[in-house]
């Protein structure tokens, strides 16, 4: 579809979600450290979503394009596209709503991810990350499944919308209007779905997306004014952050809205992991890491602030994770 | 004092307690993982006490107990006897309510608590752990402090209670009535606060202590009749349950309710830190994943079953925790 025909999802779209994924996405905690608040001199919270059901904040965007399926899609069955994440909340889901499901998946996706989307009983077909998009279009439409992309789609950014109802809602219940949201940025659904919902609140906070150094789609689309995919990008163990696509549906929200993008590095990420363990006493994956990792490496000063980082996953190979605690070299 | 002497709290002191201790400690999420359930057959939830302020559930009693406090007390200060997760509660507490914290604590503890618990204000005494009671005792009296043990106390337990309320109304929430809880046990704080709390729930869950094999304190004495402390303990990475003393206070309400005791070992406490990430999305500390650890071990079979497994505490020194990750032998 051309740009100019999408109709993106609104915050009304984003309540109906709300009541569509009750029961099956959770709500996670807002957490703070008063340690790391005193040596950041300002509030900084971490919206917990790696405690999310299937271990991200995808399942909210899922869990809503699933239960918008007519028994007729059903019977077909869907197909996802997707580094691992989406494709372990629509497995899931499947699951859950009597479906079946296929997820075409990268190559180098992280083993833990493939495993547990299988034991999810869906089936994985994993491909070149070049090639990821036209397989799993041809795929979907060779074997008449609904074709699911993890950020492209009303429901799915609907969905993730949700999140940012959350964390108003959760501040607003602790006397707290953040003045600053941070969410880890690939296609766009999550940082398109928090502008939606964080404008519940009547001073919603200001968004920032992070992405990984390499992998910056957003920062080079908006300042193009159009979506740029990546062609030549670069390396980064934050894979679930690495697609190449900025997704149409997130950026018809965030083209005109978002205050801006900062990028953070492997190492950054690992450190962001290193705190999220110690301070908070989460598991992080390093894709779910990088607004936290943003704020620690000093790219958005909290001085004097109340800020929310969204740690989006944690589904992350133990030796990488045990790694990251180590503060050992990457291998 | 002699154990005749000694009143317990009750279930209306516990609620007392959570009145006290709102807006310090959290209300912590119960979680649970589809997969891991479907592998044991049952319906296996955590509460995540890990998250909790300063890392452990120690904050309920170390909060209650310092707001307890007279003006006459915060003036002469307090003392704590703790591996750690209470010295770091009471060290956090003393500074939020303006007194002062001395923390006696052995000279084994993890480097991790030791230097938090100095960031929070308070001084740090390590000693031996055989010398540990009578140096704390003999020190809150040269220095005319309040001694506030880790378990031994009126306030310390009410506090540790309000978990179990919360368990019981998280559960309701959920249409669920537990039929285990599983407490990690050394003092028996914990353990007995949860017996107080569950009482809230109109058919209270069953109660089982958790220990480190070599640190069997509950078991031994429970067998005994009578409060038993360790002469010639073992060896356990799970520090925070590996105190010599059985407290009193919780003694008396544990004696006559508790349904058993299990005990853990170090690899099957390691094992639970690897499953608490990579299910939940959790960082745990080896004594506070020994709950969960009874259950992956097959002490205790959730087959058919609803239970709770708390997850007392996440502050463990990362190494240690990266190589349990990794499932390697120990160092």
């Amino acid at each position: 579809m051309s740009d100019e025909e999408i109709i993106p999802p609104t915050i009304d779209d984003v309540r109906t979600a709300a009541g569509r994924i009750r029961g099956i996405a959770i709500e996670t905690p807002l957490l703070e450290s008063s340690y790391l608040n005193r040596l950041l001199g300002g509030r900084l919270m971490v919206k917990a979503e790696n405690l999310q059901v299937t271990g991200s904040f995808k399942i909210r965007g899922a869990a809503n394009r699933v239960a918008a399926l007519t028994d007729d899609e059903k019977r077909r069955g869907v197909l996802a596209r997707s580094s691992g994440n989406h494709g372990l909340a629509i497995a899931y889901c499947a699951q859950l709503m009597g479906t079946t499901a296929v997820v075409v998946a990268p190559d180098t996706a992280p083993k833990t991810k493939m495993a547990r989307i299988r034991a999810y009983g869906a089936r994985v077909v994993q491909v070149p990350m070049e090639r990821l998009s036209e397989v799993a279009r041809d795929l979907a439409a060779r074997e008449d499944r609904v074709f699911v992309p993890p950020a492209d789609d009303f429901h799915v950014v609907a969905g993730a919308g949700t999140v940012g109802i959350e964390i108003a809602e959760q501040a607003a219940r602790l006397g707290l209007a953040p003045d600053i949201v941070l969410a880890s940025c690939s296609g766009g659904g999550l940082t398109a779905g928090c502008l939606l919902g964080l404008s519940v609140s009547s001073k919603p906070a200001r968004v920032f997306a992070v992405e990984a150094v390499g992998f910056e789609k957003m920062a080079r689309s908006l300042a193009a004014g159009r979506r740029i995919d990546l062609e030549a990008p670069g390396q980064s163990i934050c894979d679930a952050i690495t697609g190449h696509y900025m997704a149409a549906v997130p950026f018809e929200i965030i083209r005109s809205r978002l205050a801006g993008t900062l990028a953070v590095t492997d190492e950054e990420a690992r450190e962001a992991m290193r705190v999220a363990f110690g301070e908070f006493g989460l598991a992080v994956e390093p894709g779910g890491a990088v607004a936290l990792a943003a704020v620690l490496a000093g790219h958005m000063s909290a001085s004097g602030k109340t800020m929310v980082a969204i740690l989006s996953g944690r589904n992350v190979d133990l030796p990488l994770a045990a790694d990251a605690l180590l503060g050992r070299p990457l291998r």
